[in-house]
């Protein structure tokens, strides 16, 4: 109801804010048996970790996760697994300027509207900190998923407005970006090196696919597959719209074009993105999530404090030029939970 | 869980296929004293009726709704209300000739896959008859809202490619497909006339606004309202993409052009759609959603059988051109009862 | 949320008031390809029915029940079933006089106090009439449960301070209070008449028994299945105590009394109720019900009205002496509905 | 889902094994603005520490609670509030030599019926030391609950067989066993210190009082106050009955004597304990819930091993002989929690 839980059977609630003790995750509902230990789980958050140049900051999160129950002997018992990241490189005295003025594009003024109170430390629980616990349910899911053939990849076609061509996953592996497209990766970090020395920042989109994913997942109505998908993504902070297949290209086509034939081997093509009436198809998932720039920027900005009077504000410090990549495994962690949750609950009924 | 509910508050189960008895909703956690009456449901239900021209089916569907429950003496209780519309436009003899065959585009196989069991009159629950029930219980989510001076109201901004370049409400008010731009609704009335001499179908963009929403809806971090919105959107058979704001747009942008500065006055902009770290601002609320072409066409389409054989069919009958504008009051329907509920979820702890 | 669904994955909704068009159910998440028509539903609605002398009252309820969705040649579909039942027999002009008025024992000045307006008509929603709902839809559940070889059954062990010493089943399916314990029948029928004349009513209390209940069922630490039990039954409005096994005797036992041996051939004893920890253990579930009188006398009663003053009043009309037996399906029916869905919930974390 | 989360606003999570690191609790939905900090939580925590005499066993867990997310300068956020209890006196070994058995009485073979897997370390997640977490989170709701003016005591009613005659509160606060008759409390203790020279455990009976409660809490029809708190005590390990008002004593009343008159000044009696139709009436709550023996007893016990082998154990250690007196603060807790949901359920809607 308040919004931390995700799942319905598979559920994750989240807690912790960015300059507090910790941040962290229970999974209520995986189920037993499976062999599950904490380097599995810090394999997905490394990938969230911070980097040293390009388009991360140069903090160093140590992001070290404990699991505090649930397990036995190497797997798990299926009662809840806690899972807790402390909180190490928390400069909340950095943030003390900001603590009476709404920053532009950030939820200050909403928290406070919302709740009458605000956790000024570095955006408090809007903080992209957050995710970090997201990524560590995410990573459960993710071995849930693969033991039924179910894989989760994401990756980035957009950055800057530099699209790509290609989706070469060999080649997305080798550069920072995860970007499928070798010479689009290049263009990529050229326009972040340009527009970090304008104090400015960057948007993008980022595809997610799922292979292996068998047909029939999705509850209609209202809680469609390709709906709890959108729902997933777009609960990643910077994310202001989610496509599946095509999309809104599909918006501009046509029923002949958009329609995917149906062969005795498979579907001939796959404009639907695997879902067809909120139900997986068995073909492979792929979904969108339009990313927007960060809002903290280093160009000095006008906006308002609490007495509502025009202020200057640069926002100094440590901050990230864009999103993407840190946002991938995020992505990633959404998609799986949803899989891994639509996955039991299709094996509840059948 | 199944998937016919949506809310958490105000709460909706709809039931019902488009060959069946009838469709219908009950609404759980409807305030107590609202006047409510068939009048004000019929009046919503009527905009999602059948036209007799463009890009609707000549088909009649008088869908009265009744009331079943919940109302005394022309006021809500606070109990469940129960609403009722019985199909009287059936004519499921005419899908005997789809009984063995995957319609391209249409949930058949995956109903199939999901279910082990197809009821194959018209799409079954699949078949955007179900909407209608969305609709009425839509409805009593508008009353709800308007008594908070919230007003929700949906138009076309793009159809078969051709968009949009004015919000004229008065203009959107006169013409069949709620295009706030005159001239571009001519161009699309074209555009259908051409497209049906060709036995084909239509896509398109539903732009849907929120004025008079308070600051403070939405529950970080999972049940963000942008994310709340794209699931309840998505949620619509045809729609492939949702955004927030500038969506897709924000991706190639920066954050010095996408950060909308505060004033004394309130936002300088709204690039953000009236949602900032998944609260709603204040701000005018605006999402758009990508329809996909009508999957049924008049022109032959190969596919398969329940044996896996290829055949040929060619759906005739009174198919729409578009899901445009039906979809229209279906959109509102959606974000009304999103608000609605997130409004009650603010209530439940201020 | 508003208290009118249970079940987790068969999820049922009732709503309908005493005295409106018509009471009903819609059940969501019941798994595809049960044989279902709307005879098996009718036989257990027909168990409820008012009889013609004894502890119940001499009116006629045809209790006809619908099915309006969920069913497709003669099995459910996976998708909602709705199910309604007319009322036919509200003379709503007999509750006038009880308008300004606050029955004792009912729930007349709590739903005012809760909604803050009242539907006077027979108790609205308060009504027993909404116990046709559950156990209409309860009647699916039996269904779902005999396909796995649970059989749920319950019966009469108290009334009127009158205890049973026998659980001769073929007994109890001989007479009308479903005792199994002939001789105890009888005196009760002699308890009934003797309060019948005084113008007072009876209370009682049922046990219900669940036999073919696989280990296992039952979700720790807070959907413990005798917790859910409890409160499934203690939804019944009549009903203010449950037990499971020894129940309150248990509290007065000591651990080597209480303590179920396990030997190679199951459980030596059957003090637990079939349940421990919260997880049913393979052995017979027993749960008790204690019934209150029904709270409408023929004898007068003092009171209060809508100004606060104090008024007498003497309920007339066609109640019954007890809410045993017409309680007894109705207590099947909950039992019903907490069991499928705990089979369901366990099948889908297995 | 699976069971461990309590609450549709207030919403609790619980975790964490008897000998695994931590047990803890996130609470989801706790208003913003509460001036909370851990030892308001810690007060309460302590009420529940086992004694060093008495029906207690001589253990010591200093239960010292953190606070790790949720709080900022000393109030509620309104974020998930994650409390942690490291467990320290974890003496694992002491349960090898149940490896292999199934304890009489305990959850040790339904866990391993439903998981396929079984933590044998004192019991795991079934044991009461996870009810330090709903301390915890109870402490919270009581806080809540204050700020409102409802009070929440629970007391020992009959320990053993022996019952009180007084509901004297300044007595129970100065014995042990919260036993509000000072003669009977004497004869209680006398009592366990028989039946512990004999190896055996005993049982009892807990009341549980709610001042101060609005009328209006609870939501017909399924979610009914009454059906809400017999679950919540019901979810307490060792209860197996519960009753509200005169329970199960009215099973056996007349209407007459059991409807309580309503008069200018409020009702002349409360043999309903506070709550008609499921729904608070003002009145004092009164609830009470039946205690079995511990099953752990040190009498020799024949049961059988993994393989289905009849063995006989004697449970040593330092067992309690009573879950009174420490159950008294969970069900207080449990009673607490149970009505800060019911109380911003009913905030939402009005």
């Amino acid at each position: 109801m308040a919004g931390n839980t995700f799942g319905e059977i598979f559920r994750v609630t989240t807690w912790g804010e960015s300059h507090g003790t910790a941040v962290g995750a229970t999974i209520d509902g995986c189920p037993p048996g499976l062999e599950l230990n904490e380097d599995i789980i810090q394999a997905d958050l490394d990938r969230r970790r911070p980097g040293t140049g390009g388009a991360a900051s140069p903090r160093k999160e140590p992001d070290k996760v404990q699991i505090l129950s649930g397990i036995f002997e190497g797997r798990t018992t299926g009662t809840p697994i806690s899972l807790i990241i402390f909180n190490k490189d928390a400069h909340s005295k950095s943030y003390d300027n900001l603590r009476d003025i709404f920053r532009p594009g950030h939820g200050d003024i909403t928290y406070l509207e919302k709740y009458g109170i605000r956790d000024y430390r570095g955006g408090g629980r809007a903080s992209a900190r957050e995710t970090a616990a997201r990524v560590a349910a995410g990573a459960v899911a993710r071995l849930l998923l693969s033991g039924h053939g179910i894989k989760v990849t994401a990756f980035t076609i957009a950055l800057g407005g530099i699209t790509t061509n290609q989706r070469d996953m060999a080649a997305a592996a080798k550069n920072r970006l995860f970007c499928p497209d070798e010479e689009a990766a290049l263009r990529m970090e050229e326009k972040i090196k340009g527009v970090r020395a304008q104090g400015d920042t960057l948007g993008g989109v980022v595809e997610v696919r799922a292979t292996g994913c068998p047909a029939g997942l999705g509850e209609p109505v209202f809680d469609k597959l390709d709906g709890a998908l959108a729902r997933a993504l777009m609960s990643i902070g910077a994310v202001k719209g989610v496509e599946i297949g095509d999309g809104f290209a599909a918006a501009a086509s046509t029923g002949s074009q958009n329609n995917d034939s149906l062969t005795p081997d498979g579907f001939a093509s796959n404009h639907s993105g695997g879902i067809l009436a909120g139900i997986s198809n068995g073909d492979e998932i792929i979904v969108r999530a339009a990313v927007k720039p960060i809002p903290s920027i280093g160009r000095e900005q006008q906006t308002i404090n609490l007495k509502h009077e025009i202020v200057n504000i640069k926002i100094g410090g440590r901050h990230d030029i864009s999103a993407i990549p840190r946002i991938i495994p995020v992505c990633e962690a959404m998609v799986c939970l949803t899989l891994a949750d639509f996955f039991l609950r299709q094996q509840a009924v059948k």
